[in-house]
């Protein structure tokens, strides 16, 4: 069963009479079409009949080439977006209709033109089908992890003393580029010094010394799929607290890795990590979930978290990546993307772990 | 006056008693913290009184650190958000509240909460502020075309027969990087062969042969500012086809600029590149606009188009990127960043042409 006509289950099944996307990355998961334009796109799947995507003119030869299982029509000039909308509402029949986000001024126009229709927002709809894997999605996210190995590879070997942060970016990002990465996943974290206690580091213009830790947090993109890693490394020989912390992280991501099968609860697994960390007295210092969803978006469902009520399924592919973070004297973070098996896990990512 | 005055005072002559943004350039342009988590913020400027800047918690220590001119309050746990704008919005007694963007379960909870207040969106109250740049921006993006000029010099001595659009995109980037570029400023664009008549092209795993046209789009960004630059080359010699058609683009892009300077009247410098155009016969494969704001954001205030109906102004920074695009045959456009003043324009962009 195709992409769409899983959707129109969906649909069916939650008595809505028809789905309205503006969401790129899941109108390329439901047509095959990837937009490049900055400007807005329309997918209207009513549950019984045809999906209709509405393109800009710029985008139209493209999308008649690459969209498969919907009838593409051109929005042509501006201020006749609503009327098209409207149009298709009206031509389906629909009574109501469940979008995942539309501008305030679009909303307010749509609801006051057509007064007989219930318009719902909801993202869930569309992110549960995206969550699960099929075999073509794995071969991509296969290749992204690929792509971001030889990254993270460039990055560990480009560390050195009076280096700036952003020379190592560079050779990350330079590796997985020349290799056919679409382009990074997410902004990539070099974060050095007390800046590596930072779980959201990005990278600076500071100078890279001796003896200091350094977190390497990097992903490749391809056809559209993200892959997300993280390395620590610390510059010449780790200090005896600095080989701690990195072996608790260390055994922490391996345990939670063991742990990792379909229907296991997401919070299980996040405790797993989290029990191992709070033995060694470090429970103040993993300030973050254990994990996330990765696919078109490098944040999607599932969430591994204490609080995630939700079970892992075959064919989610997640992030494990625990972490300490000691304010002033610096963090590791070691995380690796992981394929959900019914039995097992697989890691995507094989790069080495250092120290 | 400061930025947030400067708000303050079009809000005041908007007869609206606040403004509610929630887009982290502005609250960057507006306060001097850029978030990098991924979760909402949101900064409640009152007409009268102080400017609040709600974080979530992973970001409260450095939005202390850095905002400027407002007070910083924590959201805390999820599902607060709602309760503290509104808490804030009625503590500044705000009847009347613009903002530039929500989600509409956002909007609807708060128009819900709030009956005795107007809510209406604009975003173009502050894109107006944001337009004219001052001394330091100016500093910033100049900073930027720099970067970019390396990664623009570096992609055409990349361009060789038999290598991939995408390790030629792998150069650019590189050399941006390495100098302190925080990444791109929009997706590279190399473009090759029947694929250089695509204006928004991307980069594709395409090998660039001997003969063909190859258009280069890209930029760097310089502490959030960006740059914009485009180059096109052909490998080998070119023909007297795409001699003529680079010949008839450069002449439009140059006369463009020589009439570009403040008071002058967007479409109308859109219309010298677009004459010259038309005069050689090209008028139907010049299909988009001349050009369009730079800064924080790659497309901003004001758009040099036949239909624009805006006078430049001292500070602006636009593009001015004429193009031909010949389906089958290829495409040249070529692309500088331009700082208006009172009498004529800068080029921030300065790698040389080729041809």
């Amino acid at each position: 069963m195709n992409r769409l006509e899983k959707l129109k289950d969906a649909i069916k099944k939650a008595n809505i009479n028809g789905y309205l996307t503006t969401n790129v990355k899941s109108i390329y998961y439901l047509t095959g079409f990837m937009d490049i334009s900055e400007a807005t796109l329309f997918l209207i799947t009513p549950v019984n009949g045809d999906a209709i995507l509405l393109v800009q003119p710029l985008s139209y030869d493209a999308a008649n080439e690459k969209a498969e299982g919907c009838t593409v029509k051109n929005i042509g000039f501006r201020g006749k977006i609503l009327n098209k909308i409207v149009n298709e509402i009206r031509r389906s029949q629909m009574k109501s209709v469940v979008f995942d986000s539309l501008s305030t001024s679009m909303y307010l126009k749509l609801v006051q033109e057509m007064k007989e229709v219930e318009f719902k927002q909801d993202q869930d709809i569309l992110m549960s089908l995206r969550r699960q894997k099929d075999e073509r999605e794995i071969a991509f996210l296969i290749e992204a992890a690929k792509l971001a190995d030889f990254g993270a590879e460039a990055g560990m070997e480009a560390i050195k003393p009076r280096i700036h942060e952003y020379e190592v970016a560079a050779e990350i990002e330079y590796a997985m580029r020349r290799r056919g990465s679409e382009g990074v996943a997410f902004e990539t974290v070099v974060a050095s010094g007390p800046r590596s206690a930072y779980p959201h580091g990005v990278c600076s213009d500071r100078i890279i010394n001796e003896g200091e830790l350094v977190v390497l947090d990097l992903g490749a993109t391809y056809l559209g799929y993200r892959s997300d890693i993280t390395r620590t490394a610390v510059v010449g020989k780790p200090t005896i607290r600095q080989k701690k912390i990195f072996d608790v992280v260390l055994k922490a991501q391996e345990e939670a890795f063991k742990s990792i099968h379909a229907k296991v609860r997401a919070s299980d697994v996040d405790g797993v990590a989290r029990k191992i960390i709070t033995n060694e007295g470090f429970s103040d210092f993993f300030i973050h979930s254990l994990g996330h969803g990765v696919g078109l978006d490098i944040h999607e469902a599932p969430t591994l978290s204490p609080k995630s009520k939700e079970i892992l399924l075959e064919g989610d592919v997640v992030t494990d990546e625990p972490g300490i973070y000691i304010p002033g004297f610096g963090g590791v973070r070691i995380e690796d993307t992981v394929l959900i098996h019914k039995n097992h896990g697989e890691k995507l990512t094989k790069t080495p772990y250092s120290f």
